[in-house]
């Protein structure tokens, strides 16, 4: 229950990304190096508008590690917007002007006609703006780079602990993956798109062009994958507590995600029990590994409890809000008949959301192993798991 | 974050349930009727097993309420099992013995044959069980009574505030509810899988029964909604402050829920931005309300915040897990290939899910309105909730 | 960083209080005995008034525990308050008419002549109250009761794990123990002010009486001593997980309590820094314990992190705040000179401190242990103790 | 219950310090400069060794802020360690070696000779820490700069409600004002030691100077005061959420801080009833401000809750544990009787701990208000407290 705790700040447009993660132990390896790695990830993907190519996303370690390894004390990253020093933004005004700390003259150009889809009229109502901007600048997917930035760090320890991260895109519009397929993640890596199957990845490149001819966006579902997790994160005690649960939050606290499951999830909701559950196989067909199961329809997860199988959850990512050929909309100071404003954006980020998927995987996970394992040191936290997957034997005379 | 908590406790052959919910505002009325009317939803639905007939939930307030009002201090509910005192559980003991606070001689029989599905194993290795009794006995589905319960309360705080809450199912296993259907939540009431549609539930009983008799269960999908839910609840700012996440969490935190949506979901995912993103109408299209939309395909949130919308929340149930005609499984002491263990249980849940998704709902939504709002009494709850709602015209010259 | 976490709920004159305790690890041995003794600690002390002659109270264990050892799950206590139904209150009415769930008719007699020093005025501002009974009935030092209960089964953990709790009064009054006195803990448990010294002891007897004939009160201050506790509780790295900072909370969250001090603090403050920090020996004076010190002005921390020796901590408990003789006062209602309300109390509660004292810092060092060693049973929180304690030795040669 | 929510990060000699403060309502005004003057308060006073005279604190706002006040999102501070790039630490080595993120060649030299009343040895001990460096540049009290920058925000915050937060010194060493004198704020602002009476600060200095000959350190006593604080923040529901004890974290969270009173703590504890409790003067005597008091005993909150008055905090600093005239100690390699470390610090730094205070308790107010009132631009916030405290008035006839 907190034991990693982590927040995020800063504008899209603004002098960058500021993070703090709180609650790493001490002693784990970590480099700006490892973190770039995932920032570049996030970058890539067929369907990415303009920024992308101008800006390469690097995270500056400003406290918490030194001499390559973690000290226990909380981790600061700062990723530089390049933009706002050197960017033109409306009206061919610099950044730091439109995002100015103090009041410029004149003031800049309000947004007010607020976009379908977005933060920008909620936020707006509740924080009371007169500037669909001062909603737009933090409700912006740009903040994923900085969570990204949090998850490298967690999925550093959890990789240390075990644990392997993968994701891959198995629908994006209306072009999907055969279920059956089995992701090869080397080649979802090279993908653009980040589908396994290469053809499957070229008719989703042709939906993504034909919605960009069409001024139009695009969504999809993707699947993202933990082996080598440990069991017994999460527990059953608590609705708080439950893994499943914390998952789920994590999840769906992007805005572009509008769906979750666990395993077989709206498709399981189909099946009968025994058709569902996992057989348990007996100690003789456990082949090096405890506890093992037949299948694994509840994705890693029973009683809200990690089971030692790979975590599997599927997210559904909702089409870009901005589109090209605005829809219409009201205006927030009129409440009259507008277009909605554009703002440079993308046509569909499906295939970097496996990327802060398997982002805030780690870091539900990084807290879940650091609340079961206790430990202010790498050695420490290893020794705790090591020691207690030890006494997962059969109870009785198993050796 | 955390203005409403709650915590529940208890074993479903223990004593009873016990809940505290700590921050609801003084002034509330709320009598042991109102939690009564919600409890009894939760224990009908066809599909259910032999408890529900022996046993009506009844929660004692104790605690936090008093002359008919809340009082702003905690409230304590008290959920009795009556089993406990009279009912006779394995081996014909009574359970007070079986689950006996001091140790009873002989002790009493182990439950060593783990169900999948359940946390039998997960929680057994998670706490050092010997008696996957010690796990099963919390992780049942019993304890959703108590976050009925404590939900029952929330759901008092969130009418008072206008809030509606509604649910009906809209698949059992493979008998599904035509989607264009809209819900007549009278009819949902009356019908014995809380399916709006008389002739669909007929099938959806049909295969409650085939499924009965095979010994088998099954799962299903539901669907939540809330309307008269205030806009402005949640944020866009931080990760754990988005009304999504929140919900996200408190739906997967049921061991029984696989899967989650706010409005289109994995469906929506299909969708363009074009055909997605529900079109803000201009003000003389409102009728009365506030920033309406022509469509709700983002069900209620928008950038992690409520639109004004109502709220509409999907989730997948996977079938029970406790089967009658047992899957093969392991034993816990010995690692060797068992039947699972079977114990008293129903076939089908997802009539009741739908109950204990909207105590959920409840749960999430009182805590941000009470964020949001603040106030330490209904009135002032309201009163600062009415002067924000009329702060959301239009920022020109609306009148 | 909440491993542990606890709730209490119930009125003065209510039913009764419930506690929630989750987060207790499995298979820690407990009974409602070792509860009740704690419970019948707090009760004693001279200086008590009435209640405490009628009503005996006892925690009954209604979740959590099973065949004497915790499960893991949330412990639920129930408090019974004998007074509710059989008890006449104000206007020689039941209790359970005054504090009836329902209203009742006629309404029960408002109190509105507001304590001084009391949350009578604050509460009734607060929550909105007519009646200040709304107010008394929680902020009640009745409220004590839960938090022993709560802090008797943190207790046994931390007793499990090593620590041993005591505490003793060392001044009530003007009446003060000799600050250089080392107390004896029989003599304290045997001691009706729980004071080390029978003639000093006397004197606070004398000085309760005094008072008593007065219709006036008395405050005091005690000292509360953990030894036992491992170092590498609490962390430097950030603020809310310092345990001093912890501590600081845990004591100032009863209303009677109004200074705290970790070891020197008003006294230390005075010292030069040569006199006042701890030299820590070297090893060939250790004695066979690790790193200890000749002295103990930090009381036990050090950079908000145990050191390994004692925890001391010093509280100010202030004078009760109803007094028999009231203070002049407003009343609620018409803002007009009244006397205050009286309702039975007693004249001196520093002995009982001493017991809610030793409660709240076994919550909180239940709380540091499971975050520094995790673990879901005490096997393996003291396991993982254990490996870590061994590592705490000179990083060079020691053997 | 974590409304406002604040981590800080960083090291002594790394690049800098980075906070974030998230859950600041919009529309707030804020520069950098009203940061700095807070920065500034901190830096000075009698005692401060040398770091205080090379680097003046400058803290960057990162986000949160845009066109001179606050958006609703999280608020990023960057305050840049000069010392890093330019300063030269231990053998002549520049900082960013000794501190840097990767590991350099030869090794920076090991601290291992801890300092008694430092984190050196409880650190290293929990982190597993072979170079104690690793912990004093986390524990160094350099991070209450952070602590100030975030606390500058929150007292803006504040101050905006009508709070003004004041502090002095009431003892250095055994020099002590006289506890009747009243502070002039102005005369305390210009006091280089923040005592409010010049003759006392001159015997301030010179206990100072004295302690600076012998190579030694002095603590003291101060006095912080909000005043403007609105009644009801804080509640008696539960122990968690008292003001009281939030404030007692806030402030045992810092190192120095060994004790802390609010009104008569340890003083009070010798008063009776009648001379400790505060009359609640009638209506005729309120002179404009309701439910005022005869007397402030209490230091403004009784049963957890603010009541209008004055808060006092009273707080103990031990005396700075670096002496330059080291204590003996042992060495954590080896176990070895050695002298302590020595590395450049302050004398006294009692007059800067004033400002701290004030800091911590900005943060624990504005949590509260927010709390309390709920809101998410100042606007709100503030007609949401006004909206409440007009009910405030005798539920009788007042007008």
């Amino acid at each position: 229950m907190g034991s990693l705790r982590w927040f995020t700040a800063g504008e899209s447009h603004g002098p960058g990304l500021t993070v703090i993660i709180d609650g790493v132990p001490a002693g784990l390896p970590l480099s700006e190096e490892q973190i770039r790695q995932q920032l570049a990830r996030r970058q890539k993907g067929y369907g990415r508008g303009g920024r992308m190519k101008i800006e390469t996303d690097y995270a500056h370690i400003r406290g918490g590690v030194r001499q390559g390894r973690t000290m226990g004390s909380p981790i600061a990253l700062w990723i530089e917007n390049r933009d706002f020093d050197k960017g033109l933004g409306p009206d061919k005004r610099p950044w730091r002007e439109t995002m100015s700390l103090e009041s410029v003259d004149p003031t800049p150009t309000q947004v007010t006609r607020v976009r379908p889809g977005h933060a920008d009229l909620t936020a707006s109502l509740k924080y009371g703006y007169d500037d669909v901007r001062d909603s737009l600048e933090r409700a912006s997917a740009r903040e994923s780079a900085a969570r990204v930035g949090a998850g490298a760090v967690a999925r550093r320890l959890c990789e240390e602990l075990g644990c392997e991260f993968n994701s891959h895109v198995v629908q994006i519009g209306s072009v999907a993956l055969d279920p059956s397929v089995e992701a090869d993640w080397d080649a979802v890596e090279a993908s653009p798109v980040r589908c396994t199957d290469a053809s499957v990845a070229e008719a989703m490149i042709d939906a993504i062009n034909a919605a960009k001819r069409d001024g139009d966006t695009l969504g999809g579902t993707l699947e993202a994958r933990v082996s080598g997790m440990p069991f017994g994160l999460g527990s059953h005690v608590q609705w708080d507590r439950k893994l499943s649960g914390r998952i789920g939050q994590a999840i769906l606290s992007m805005n572009a995600f509008k769906g979750v499951e666990i395993g077989d999830g709206f498709s399981g909701a189909v099946l009968t029990g025994r058709g569902y559950h996992d057989v348990v196989l007996p100690q003789d067909a456990w082949d090096g590994r405890a506890w093992r199961r037949q299948t694994n329809h509840a994705g890693g997860i029973e009683g809200g409890i990690s089971n030692g199988e790979d975590l599997i959850v599927r997210v559904a990512v909702k089409p870009i809000a901005t589109l090209a050929h605005p829809l219409p909309s009201a205006d927030l100071a009129t409440g009259e008949r507008v277009e909605a404003h554009y703002e440079r954006s993308d046509v569909c980020v499906v295939p970097a959301a496996g990327v802060i998927v398997e982002a805030m995987l780690a870091l539900v996970l990084a807290d879940a192993m650091l609340e079961k394992f206790g430990g202010d040191s790498l050695a420490e936290t290893r020794r705790n798991m090591e020691s207690f997957l030890a006494t997962a034997v059969p109870r009785g005379e198993w050796t």
